[in-house]
């Protein structure tokens, strides 16, 4: 009963595969081998789009790095206050972006308000060098609470930064979660509803470690692989990342394990609130949060389940709010239990 | 005839089964696994000394945040001139280090002399902020020449750098072939030698991505997982890496795999000097420098054989050095076709 | 009427006059003159104390460097949500301490509560690098609503940063201001009270270019030369900045220009709130925020004043607070002139 | 007898007057002033040409910061191998930079050759992010050798420059004096022979402290508010350096200055090597490099003559090298004594 984080998984078998299958053999070093091309294709094929596709290592260094892209002296980058470049990076955006300053909005459901966007990036004109300036907004998809932006969300938040003259950049650690969870196709909802760059984020579902940035413009990408380069970011044995991308991209494999994650996700919650349990935030993607009181966390806990606390708004003092992350590798039955074991 | 670099070879077989091994079940995420404490006990043993051990992307990444925990303000790092962090690292030792400044001394074999490096130390005084301070001397183990500093040259060199209160970093990208080649253990040529620091690197030698960083000294290390982390270079799946060092680090198959690739290099050298071919410097590592004849290169390439145009001195305008690279996958049949191709 | 800024003020006579008696003769540059020397002498003997003390350029300079003397990798800065640090300096705290966060603080009157920061800091446990890490507490003195910290509130929030192993930063831009109002020596308002390092500004209140940055204990200031140096702001003829100085500080200078500025504050204060204006901060520098009506400030600015209008709580849509400041060279007859144009 | 540095004197009397002519009345912070508006009008007609004009604290931070409107991941600047920017700015380019390398050229004279400059960059080239981007070319006018490059020399390497996409930066800090010398418009020596940003010194040259970075083209300008503004070299009171620029540039006096300087150099010049001394380099502008047998050092010592021994080819070890710096300031009484005490 581990719902502790989706990244405590290993890599699903078809990644495994790949990795196995493209160990023998010489070719080129540093991401001039036919599989990362063949890979890159492959982004641009499932984006219906040129995409510039750059692995690095992790989902902190797809962010930091991409926001630097954009970095600018004195540059502000807006986020919602619970995202994960504001709260879990130990100050990698920041670092990589030459001293940016990231400021944190609240949000009904770990989404951002266009309107208050608009207002705090207000704070920041253009030409007053005293407080900065604005140089990217950046929204998690899916969101820290679990759901997912639509597109019409996403668009009314990139025109909002598009008419500051910024890139909206798109977290997707979880992004297949939100694609299996919207049923759209990949580009509707990334850059056909204005997102300029994407962490595309495989790890947490299925991959060792495989995290792409994805350029929409290619020409916002021209400086990207010294940023890479500089950052310890580009693999010499980049085949490596690239074959678990095969794995991971080939027969829509990203997707089921997705769609898996996010049913095992909703398996519980309808558990949970069949049992008379409150859920903080709706669930869209692959994580729950519910609302448990201290005597069943215990209870849980002492059943061997694993998860966090979670801080959450309007919960009673014998309550706290917990986060339960489905994986692809989450079991049904584990799943079953854990409704059992919370239910008394 | 692949002999372009020994990271165009994919992962050993037992690093690939570790990788399969391990690839299924839940464990704790950031390096909180049993497995990376087992691989870290593992290089404790190994060093015959309690060391902290940091898992990085890449060997860039490894030098870079190695050096980076030693930084200080108008810091200074000493080098040999053709050393990757000179040469091959994008500026990343500079980034990583606030502004660091690489200064390269020239020196027999690729190996720098203790009494240039304290000369060139002594332009920066103590106590002138002009000028900059001391900060760090890096070498490389094997060099960029292929060959392999002895213990009492790497003692020598330990010395002049703790006399300024600095520490000696080890760029071990090829620390497996050196320890090799010496027939020494690895305590021997690291901390009893006075290494501070080590960039361990296994990704060249028979993994996918498998650096890490040691610090002989862990007092030295209490900032290093915030650097690690705010680099990106915190993997949330560990056991990834931690995976591929126990499948190296078992059974003395890192050091097979090394001898191996040395031994391809030696009959790689043998061949080509029985041929009547200088070699520019000596072959004590898996890298073997010989000074060819333009007609013999373009006969090489015609037949197939991949390798890189190299710098040396006191070559002949119809001569090229060429650097010839072999791995743990060198098969002895290319090392002999390419001799008797070079032979004519 | 011009109370936009107490920098719009020049330099007062016997600064100038410092200057200008020292301007000729042939001394060591970049500090190594008898004049730093004695200023810096002087500084001790104001402070009861030896202190380090470093000429800088500007308040944002002296702010950003003295927090980056503290600085640690994803190191985590706490402030009032209004400090200067915050909202003035386009980012010079988080470059100059390698990518730092900044985090405000909400508070009372400009003010920090020890108990918000306890909580605040609580985020960001030791040893988790996900989260960052704690790196400094910095507090304006004045505050940038023109209150005063009292030694109790002072003590308080020093005792909270050093639980924490963290020091306490006072940006004192307005210092001479904050120590002429509470009528204390500055030992007792500085390390008395638990500060740690002060950016002593001068300019504000009567120099050209004087700012010194002043470590209370000189052990944390080993690097700050080369800070200073690295930044650009060691001055090569540095005794401009000391002759400002020794004007300054010479026959209680400042606190008589500081004495003016907040006597001129209180007049404009009194007379304000005799016309029935609500303040809406107490007056305890040199600064007034009195709450006008929309029509009382068109006809101050049809009468020439000049002044800034300034975001406060619980203003009514037909006021605006504003901004008053005044300086040394505030003349009464224009505060008088200001507080009948006010009256109607 | 000093001859230390120029940078020992104070300020000029046409300079100090216009400290003390500005120092009363209340105008706008932050350059915002009409005598700043002034100034850089000035500029404007000094070069012939509309320049974008940012005041800055320092020699150093004029040329950091300038680069740094350059910068480029992993970016490389290329200057002669003695440049103030390479050995005396304590790694402020390479901080300011975001972790610039700087590659030194050997040249005669303290200058760099087109030829030398075109093979160097040659070793980064376009496209590979191993071995980072070339970024600036930087030349120092006058040079540390004392020495002046003429237009063409200067056109020959603003070519090899542009021709990589890159500017010339020209650190000016004896600008005034290679001006005097040269005897041609500010224009010809700069924008008309290639330089893109100018650092114009005049601190050296009787100023106390006023630096000014000049672009050429002002759309290479846009962010550098926001860098200066983050580097807090934003002064507040920005007018303190415009009256010294006002009272630098009116009626030639900045020239008037440096042609002092220049004839004090070669006074001593022509007395030392009448005497029968040699000069390491050719006398041009303000600085004189006479190789001095040992004992002539010694009695010149004793005499009270202060200035630095200086690193020169060619010396005998009975011999060194000194460096003489004139000044506005300098006595032609000290010059002639110090010919007197050298002679015997």
């Amino acid at each position: 009963m581990i719902f502790s984080s989706d990244n405590w998984a290993g890599a699903s078998a078809p990644v495994s595969e790949a990795l196995t299958r493209h160990a023998s053999g010489l070719v080129p070093a540093y991401g001039n081998d036919p599989l990362t091309d063949a890979v890159t294709r492959r982004f641009s094929q499932i984006f219906e789009r040129d995409v510039a596709v750059f692995f690095v290592a992790t989902g902190t260094a797809a962010n930091a790095l991409a926001l630097s892209a954009y970095a600018r002296p004195g540059g502000v980058i807006f986020s919602h206050q619970s995202a994960h470049i504001q709260v879990d990076e130990c100050g990698a955006p920041e670092f990589f972006t030459g001293g940016g300053k990231l400021r944190g909005l609240p949000g009904a459901n770990g989404k951002i308000d266009p309107a208050d966007l608009i207002r705090l990036m207000g704070e920041h004109p253009d030409g007053n060098p005293m407080h900065g300036q604005v140089s990217a907004v950046s929204i998690s998809q899916a969101t820290e609470c679990g759901t997912v932006y639509r597109p019409d969300e996403i668009r009314a938040l990139a025109e909002a930064a598009h008419a500051r003259g910024i890139p909206l950049h798109m977290d997707g650690a979880r992004f297949a979660n939100a694609v299996a969870f919207l049923g759209l196709s990949p580009a509707e909802v990334t850059w056909r509803a204005g997102v300029d760059v994407l962490s595309f984020g495989a790890t947490k579902n299925g991959c060792w470690c495989a995290e792409a940035v994805i350029f929409f413009n290619p020409d916002s990408a021209l400086q990207f692989a010294y940023l890479r380069k500089r950052a310890g970011h580009l693999f010499s044995k980049s085949r490596f990342a690239a074959a678990q991308f095969e794995g991971y991209l080939a027969d829509g494999h990203w997707l089921a394990n997705a769609g898996h994650a996010n049913a095992m996700a909703r398996r519980l919650a309808q558990g949970l609130e069949a049992a008379g349990n409150r859920l903080a935030w709706p669930v869209e993607a692959n994580e729950v949060f519910p609302v448990l009181s201290r005597a069943t966390i215990a209870r849980l806990r002492a059943a061997g389940a694993l998860f966090y606390e979670w801080p959450a708004d309007g919960v009673d003092p014998d309550q706290s709010a917990v986060r339960l992350v489905a994986s692809f590798a989450t079991d049904p039955a584990d799943v079953d239990r854990f409704v059992a074991v919370a239910a008394g």
